[in-house]
C-alpha cells in the first residue's frame, strides 16, 4: 500500500501519518517521489488496513501495490481443479451444459424436459422452484414441491440437479434435493444468504448481479469460500446497460479478466441475458468459443405455454442442434492462458 | 391489453390466439388496424394475464393501454398524506432531514452525533448496525447492539431513529429499537426480507438498487404495501452508471417522474452517491429543489476517525450550515406538480 | 401507426386529432379498444409522421405497429450479397479478418506488419492515419502521408486497406489510396461526414458509437446508403458501460439482433474493447461463434514500442495461431439464422 | 509518475526500464517499496510520457502522482471570471439563463419565442439551425437561413443569440450571427470542429456527450482552450444509462466535481434530458440548487405545433413561473466551494 502525501510541509505530514497507521499497528516507511512523499505499507492485506487513511487532510491519494490475498485467487502452484457435482465436474476442462426449464410448472412437463436433456447430451438439469420476481402479482414458482420433483427427475435421467435459494427455509428444503444450490442474481449481495449457502457443504453456483464489477463478484464468491466452501461457480447472466436490443448485455469478456485473477470455473447464463430464443444459440457458441465453463440454457417442451420466460425458452430440437455445436467448438478451441506478456 | 398480430392469415390467427386467451378466461374483441389485426383485451391488470402470449408465433407484440392499477399509484381522490415516524412526518410537504453516522462505532461518538443532529436541526437520527459490506473482511457493523445504542440516543435526544435491517434476525432486534426500518440497496429485490418488513407494521425506508429502474422500485415497494404496510418511503441513492467522477450517479430526475405515477415520499441520500464530503451539500441542495421530501446525510463528529465512509460524512459544523439553506430552499419551492398539458 | 387516446370525452378528441393528421395529409380511422378509442394511421414510414402528434394533450402514446421500411432492412427476396473490396468480400459467408497496427507510425513497421497479416492469412490491412484522441496533447497520427504508406503496404502485400477518415480534407486524401473508409465511433453520428462517405462511392466501415443504440447505428448507416452508397458494414466496438475489467464491453448478442432487422454484414473489434492483449483471441473467437462476418485486429510487430494502444496489439505470432483457430470456427458454424417461431 | 515494477529480478529490471525512458529523454530515480522497486518520473506532464510504458513486460502499473497542467483547470492566483458573451456574462457568480426553441421553424415563432425570452427575464436565446438528427428522414432545421433569423430575433429584443454548429461551413455562416457557438453533444469528440471553434475567436458552449467522463469533457474543451480560445463554457445534458424513465440520466453531481479541478462555467439543459415539460422546472430548480452557472430551457410558444421536441417544451408562461423561483434559488445559495479538508 503507498500511501501518496500532499504537496505541503511533508516531514510533518509523514510523521503525522505514520502516528496514525501506528496506532492500527502498522509500520510505514518514507519514499520521495521527488516533488512529495509517500509512505510505503508492506504485508498488508486489504481487511485490516483502516480505510480511513485516505480521508486524512494530509493525504493525497492511497495506491494499493499488490492485490490483496484472496481465496478466489489463481495460485500457480495450485492448478484449477474444477468443480464437482456428483459425478460430474464443471471446470478444468470439463464443459457443462446445464439445461431445463426456466420454472418447474407440473412434474410431467419437468419429466418431459429433463429426458430431453439427458437425450440431447446436457449435463444437468435446471429448474426454478422458488422464482424471485419483480413483481408480487407474477407468478412465484411451486416452491419446495418442485425441488423434490426435480430430485425425481434427477433420479429418473441420471442428471444432477441445479436450482435458486433465497433463504434458509428454502435452503433447508433444498439441501436434500438439489445437487449445486444457485444463488440469484438479485441476491449476488444477500451476504447473510452467500454465508448459508457457504456452510451447507453444497456446490454454489453465484450469478453475478446485474450491476456487479468482476470485484464485485468475486468478493461475493469470497464470502462463501471463507465459510470453507471451495466448490464455487461463477455465473455470468447480462449487465444492466442502455442497450435495448437484449434483455441485459451478455460481458462475455468477463471470461478472459477472470482468468487472470481467479481460478474459479465460469459458466454463462445466455437465456436471461438475450430475452429471445433467437439470440441464445449464437451467444452459447460465442461463451464456449470465449473460453466458459459451461453455459446454463432454458429449454422447454412447450415454450408457447411455459408460465415464465417462453419467449426465451429453446424447444427440445434446437437443444439437439446446439449441444453437438457446443462440444466440438470446445473440444477445438486454443489453451485459455496466453503465454507471453 | 392491445395484441398486435403479425400480418398473415390473419383471421385464422386471431381465432387461434383468442381461443388462447379464454383458456385463461379472457375476452378479446378484434380490431382492424388497416394492415393488420389486432386483439383487444379490456379489464386485464397485469398479474393474471398470460405472459407467453406474446412467444405465440401469431403474435408481434403485446402494448399495454392502461397502466395496471397499483397500491403504490396516485389516486386523484386521495391527496398524499405522507409517512408518520413518531411525531415527525414525511411527505405531503413535510421536509425531513435525516442526519447521522454511517455506522455506529461506539455510543460515545453516537450520541455525540445524536446531539449534533439535534442542535442542527435534522429530524430524524441514522445509524447502521449491520452494515452489508462487499468484502466479508470489511467492518460488519456492531449489529443488534447498535440497534439498542440508537433506540437510547434517540431517547435522549427525542429524534426517531432509523437503521438498516436485512433479515428475520436482524428484523426481530431492529423492531423494538429502530422507528424507521431501512432496506437497504442490495436487498431491494431480497423479496422475503420486503414481505417481512411488510408485516412488521413499521414504517419502511426502501432505498433504489443501483441498476433498478422506477418501475422495479415500484414494484418492490408493491411487496410491501400488499402486506397491507402503507408507510413507504422511497429513496434515490444513485445509480451504477459510467461515470467515474461520483461513485454512484444520482438521479434526481426520478423525482418528477415518480410524481407523475406515485403518491410515494421520496428522499435523497447524496452521501453515498457523491462519495466526497465536498459534493454532498450542493447535492442536497438539488434534491431539496427538485422536489424531494427528504434527504439522509451522514454526519460524523470526527471523520478522519470513521471506521467506514469517513470520506464522505459531514462534520457537525458543514450540517449546521446546510440545515438552514435546505429549509429555506424548501419553503420557496413552486406547487411540485405542474399545471397543463 | 396507433395514436391511443386519453381517456375522456372521446368522439370529439378524436375528431380534433383526425383534423390535426389531416393538415399533414393523412388519413386516420377510428379504432374502438373497449375502454378507450385509437386512432389507426396506416401506411405512414416514419419521417412525415408529425413527431408532436405525441404532444397533443388529448393522446395517451403513440405506437408503432410497422417498422417503417428501411434501405437497412433485410428483405426476404433479396439474398445478403455482402459488401466486396476489391477483390475481397465481407459477409453473405466470407469471413473477413482485417489486421494491422493501431496506428501508422513508420513505413517499415508498417510493411512488417502488412507482411505479417498477408503471411498469416489476414484478409485486409488496417492502420491509422488520422487518430481522434481524446487529449489534444497525445499522438494524433502521421495524417495523408500514412494513407501513402498504406497504398504502398496494399500493393507490396496484395492486401486491400482500410483507415479512419475524419472530415472533407481527410476524405479527399483517402479516396485515392484507402479500399475501405472507416468512419470511427466518436464520428458515428457526424451527420455530414457520413454523408459524404456516402457520396464517395467507397465501401465504409461504420464503427457503433460507444452509447449507440442499435437503432442509432442503423439510423447512422441510412446516413450513408440514402446517398446511394450500398456498400456499408457495421462494426461493433464496445459500449461504454460501468463494467470496468475492459476498456469498454463488447455487445456481441447485437450479432444476432441485427440478423433479424437488416441484412447489412457485421464485423467486430475486440482490441479496442478489451484493451489487454490476453483478452482480444478470446473474443475474436466468441465473435466467430456468435456469428460475425469478420473481425479487425490490432497487430504490431513490437507492441512494445508502439506508440498507440501496444498493450492491445497482438504479436505477429498471435495472429498466427489465432487466424486458423478463427477460419475453423467459421466452418463449423450453423446456419445464422435459426428457423422455426 | 510512478512505475511500479512487477516483482522479479527488480535491479536490472528497473535498469532495462529506465533506458527505455531515458530514450524518451526522461530521467527516472529508483524506489524502494519493501516488496519491490518502483520508478519515480518527476515534471512528466501526460504529453510527452511513452504511453506504451505500461505494456513493457518488466511494469506492473503506471501511477500518475500528479494531475497533468491543464489549460481548463483552476489555477488559485486566477479567480474564475467568467465567459463574456456581448453584454451578458456566465459564471464567476452570474446565473445565465438561456431559452429558445428546440428548433428554428419559421421567423414569426421565433420572435414570438424570443419576446417571450426578453419579457419574462431569459439573458439569452437559443434556437437550433443545424439540427444533427439521427435519423436522415426527420426535420434538419433551416440551415443558414435559420442564423440570420436568430441575428435579427437578437437585434429586435437584445439578447445574445446561441446557436449549434456542425462543420467548416455552418461555423463560417454562423459567425456573423451567433454570439454564442454550441458544440453538440453527438460533436464533443469531433477534434477537428473544437479546432475550429477555438480559432473562431467566439465564445463556445461544448456540450458533453452523452457517454462522455468528466475527463472525456475536459480534454474537448482543452481542445478549444489550446487555440488560444479561453471562452469556454461547459454543459451538462444528460448521459446514457439503463434509467428509462427520463430520455437521458442528468447527472448534476458533475458540477460540484467540475469545481474541484476546473475554473470553466457550467450551464444544465434540462430540456433534452428529461424529455417531459412535467419534470423541466424542477430539474432547472435542482441544477441552479447544485451550482450551476445557468441553465438551457426550451420554450416555444405553441409546443403542440413544434417541429422538433415539443412535448418538452415550455409554455412562455411555464418560463414566466420559472425565471423567478431560479433567481432566488441563485441569491440564497451558498458560496460553491466548501472550506476545509
Amino acid at each position: 500500500m503507498l500511501i501518496i502525501l500532499r504537496q505541503g510541509d511533508a516531514l510533518k505530514d509523514a510523521e503525522r501519518v505514520r502516528a496514525f497507521l501506528a496506532r492500527s499497528g502498522l509500520e510505514a516507511s518514507t519514499v520521495d517521489l521527488g516533488d512529495r512523499l509517500a509512505l510505503s505499507v508492506v504485508g498488508v492485506n486489504g481487511s485490516p488496513f483502516p480505510a480511513n487513511v485516505e480521508s486524512l487532510p494530509e493525504v493525497e491519494r492511497v495506491v494499493p501495490v499488490s492485490r490483496p490475498p484472496r481465496l478466489a485467487a489463481f495460485r500457480d502452484d495450485d492448478p484449477p481443479r474444477g468443480v464437482r457435482i456428483g459425478d460430474r465436474a464443471v471446470g478444468a476442462g470439463r464443459f457443462a451444459i446445464i439445461a431445463g426449464p426456466c420454472a418447474v410448472e407440473d412434474e410431467g412437463l419437468l419429466l418431459e424436459a429433463a429426458a430431453a436433456a439427458r437425450d440431447y447430451g446436457a449435463d444437468m438439469l435446471r429448474g426454478g422452484a422458488f422464482k424471485p420476481r419483480s413483481s408480487p402479482y407474477s407468478f412465484q414458482g411451486l416452491g419446495a414441491r418442485a425441488y423434490e420433483m426435480l430430485a425425481r427427475a434427477g433420479q429418473e435421467t441420471g442428471l444432477p440437479v441445479v436450482s435458486e435459494v433465497m433463504d434458509q427455509a428454502s435452503l433447508s428444503a433444498a439441501v436434500e434435493c438439489i445437487d449445486l444450490l444457485q444463488v440469484g442474481s438479485r441476491n449476488m449481495q444477500n451476504f447473510n444468504l452467500l454465508r448459508l449457502v457457504g456452510r451447507s457443504g453444497k456446490p454454489v453456483l453465484l450469478k453475478r448481479g446485474m450491476s456487479a464489477t468482476l470485484e464485485d463478484l468475486l468478493l461475493s464468491a469470497e464470502y462463501v469460500l471463507s465459510e470453507g466452501n471451495q466448490s464455487v461457480i461463477l455465473c455470468e447472466r447480462g449487465i444492466r446497460t442502455f442497450s435495448g436490443h437484449s434483455r441485459f448485455t451478455l460481458d462475455l469478456s468477463l471470461i478472459p479478466a477472470l482468468r487472470e485473477v481467479s481460478h474459479l470455473p465460469i459458466v454463462v447464463d445466455p437465456s436471461h441475458a438475450v430475452g429471445r430464443r433467437e439470440g441464445v444459440p449464437p451467444m452459447a457458441r460465442a461463451a464456449a468459443a470465449a473460453g466458459a465453463d459451461g453455459v446454463m440454457i432454458e429449454v422447454h417442451p412447450d415454450p408457447a405455454r411455459a408460465l415464465s420466460d417462453g419467449a426465451q425458452a429453446l424447444r427440445p430440437e434446437d437443444l439437439a442442434r446446439l449441444v453437438p455445436e457446443l462440444r466440438s467448438l470446445v473440444a477445438g478451441a486454443a489453451p485459455l492462458r496466453e503465454t507471453g506478456a
